[in-house]
């Protein structure tokens, strides 16, 4: 009787939409280098790629795109729920019970690419609704033309965003859209495997998501180099850390044994749009003299640096507040999730696995 | 690469909560016979024995009960929620919406029993408030005395129950309360496993219930006795259906390769309670005819009666509308749903699985 504690190694399902090859530092969506897309296309192309299972042609985005402007308002029963919701509720299980809130009947299973876009639509403006609301100011409606992430930008800080800080952000967003099985996908298929609705599964991973152990990394990078403060200070803060036998944020990843490819692309993003940063200087540093370490206190662990550092760097970079970066993973990991939702559906089985029993058998 | 489709045959966790024993139909609930338990015990007591482990004295009984009357009451925002949401919207759908909108800072993770009474106490009060409120009617405050289920019942009729519909309703809800590695079950500990709180893991359990793979099986049934009618009928009725080679709704089980423990003991308790209700008698004669037939018609395939067929009887005693079956069933699992988040935590590991990549990998 073989416990698989965590499903690790376990094949729980075939799917056309990611590789990710952890030995290899390799990550495929649908075909095409996940790197390659996330310095090179748009938001919503990556969305029709994952969805529709190929990039868009030019009228393709430009219709997704207009469903994306017609998705993004929230109904009036969701703002109520918004407002309803007590102040000190985290920003995830705002979402979550936004989401859940949805209130469409076509939302029946099967899942479609119609439901897909709403959901997807919809988060950002909760998220900066959310905001405003907290803060007694009028939520700003969304832009009438602005892309997704554009838009997001734009609610957000309530002005045009620099076209840099579009571009990183949808970089960042591109790569953490997909990412096999992890827990929160997982669960939206796990849930989805009933014939339960879209909302149901997407809440569910919304859920997960929140997790520390899933979503939580990239605002305690923050923290670290917020603590690390200069340069200087690098070497002897990380070997502390490191002399304690504390877990170092931002490197080594249960997937990936050799580099994170997503890592890489941001690193590039990041260098390309903020070069004279001094948090990226930070960051640069930081990354150096962490690896150099790791070697010394850990030496033939293999530990790299993973895409949650790089993350940090780019969240910052374009103002994000550390409470809203798993709420933005959300926003680009829900493309993820309602892809595999649909691609579930087209050849499903209900997930029901075993557990082995520990207590005692009464007798007959 | 060997993909285990709906993981089928793996075993995910160890779990002394539940031992569902399909071979030789068996079912223990940490070391009790559920059957016995269904018959000689109260709703909390078998609460008490998943979530602390063992049956309760006289005191902790008492201690436990006063505890799921203090948590009956629903928060003001909570009910700001039921009321915004949309008349169309399901009973799955709003009692995931106000799960996710419990807002209490101490859910953290882990898990804890109290987080559990809190979530478990609420579900009735939240159906019954959100079918007051459709009828345009105040909600029926909850009683200041009544266990938890007749507590349901009175608020669902607003009036005192039965003693006889009392029991026979704890009867299948302490048979439902638990039941290994259902989806439901399942997605709440993979949810669970990121370190997410229990709200997070019980609002994705709820949204796997909803699925009709899963929990909407009794009101099938229903619909199949309603459209049987009388029992002359049933012969005829059965063999159209089973020459057409449909499915006939009530019989067999992914698990049960025999007589399902559920069923008889659901079968007991109807039979003491409702000596001569018509739609028992009804029952009787469909189950009767069905299994004959099925011998007939399904040579070698051993379809025996399921918990759903006798389910059905139970619901229909108790004056149970068709649309609650499964709100009923969720007021029930999540006395399991909590149990396995609590013990998931204790030993936890992050569920993460892998996929068989079945599209192209790019050129390097």
């Amino acid at each position: 009787m073989n416990v698989h504690s965590g499903l690790e190694g376990v094949i729980a399902c075939q799917s056309a939409i990611s590789l990710v090859d952890g030995q290899n530092g390799r990550l495929v969506y649908r075909g095409y280098w996940a790197k390659e897309l996330a310095l090179h296309k748009e938001f919503e192309e990556v969305c029709h790629l994952l969805w529709y299972g190929e990039l868009p042609t030019e009228e393709e985005l430009n219709r997704l795109k207009q469903k994306f402007l017609e998705g993004r308002k929230i109904p009036a029963h969701m703002m109520a729920v918004i407002v309803a919701l007590p102040k000190e509720m985290d920003m995830m299980s705002v979402i979550r019970t936004c989401i859940s809130a949805i209130a469409n009947e076509s939302n029946e299973w099967p899942p479609t690419v119609e439901q897909a876009i709403q959901i997807t639509a919809l988060i950002p403006t909760i998220i900066t609704a959310r905001i405003s609301i907290l803060k007694g100011k009028k939520p700003i409606e969304p832009h009438h033309r602005l892309g997704h992430i554009a838009n997001y930008l734009y609610m957000l800080h309530n002005k045009e965003p620099k076209v840099t800080h579009i571009k990183a952000l949808e970089s960042y967003c591109i790569l953490t859209m997909e990412h096999g099985m992890n827990a929160s996908t997982f669960a939206a298929r796990v849930i989805s495997s009933t014939e339960s609705d879209i909302v149901s599964a997407i809440t569910g991973a919304i859920g997960a998501m929140k997790g520390p152990l899933h979503g939580g990394a990239p605002s305690e990078v923050t923290a670290m180099l917020e603590a690390i403060e200069t340069k200087e200070n690098a070497e002897e803060w990380i070997r502390t850390k490191l002399k304690n036998g504390e877990k170092l944020m931002g490197f080594g990843h249960r997937v990936y044994k050799t580099k994170d490819p997503r890592a890489e692309a941001l690193k590039k993003v990041t260098a390309q749009l903020t070069k004279h940063d001094p948090w990226l200087a930070l960051a640069n540093a930081v990354e150096e003299t962490a690896l150099r370490l790791l070697t010394e206190y850990k030496p033939g662990r293999k530990l790299y640096t993973n895409i949650e550092f790089y993350a940090a760097a780019v969240l910052r970079a374009v103002e994000m507040p550390s409470l809203l970066f798993t709420p933005t993973f959300t926003v680009s990991r829900v493309v993820g999730w309602t892809a595999n939702v649909i691609e579930q559906a087209e050849n499903n089985r209900i997930y029901r696995p075993q557990s082995l029993y520990t207590g005692v058998i009464p007798g007959e």
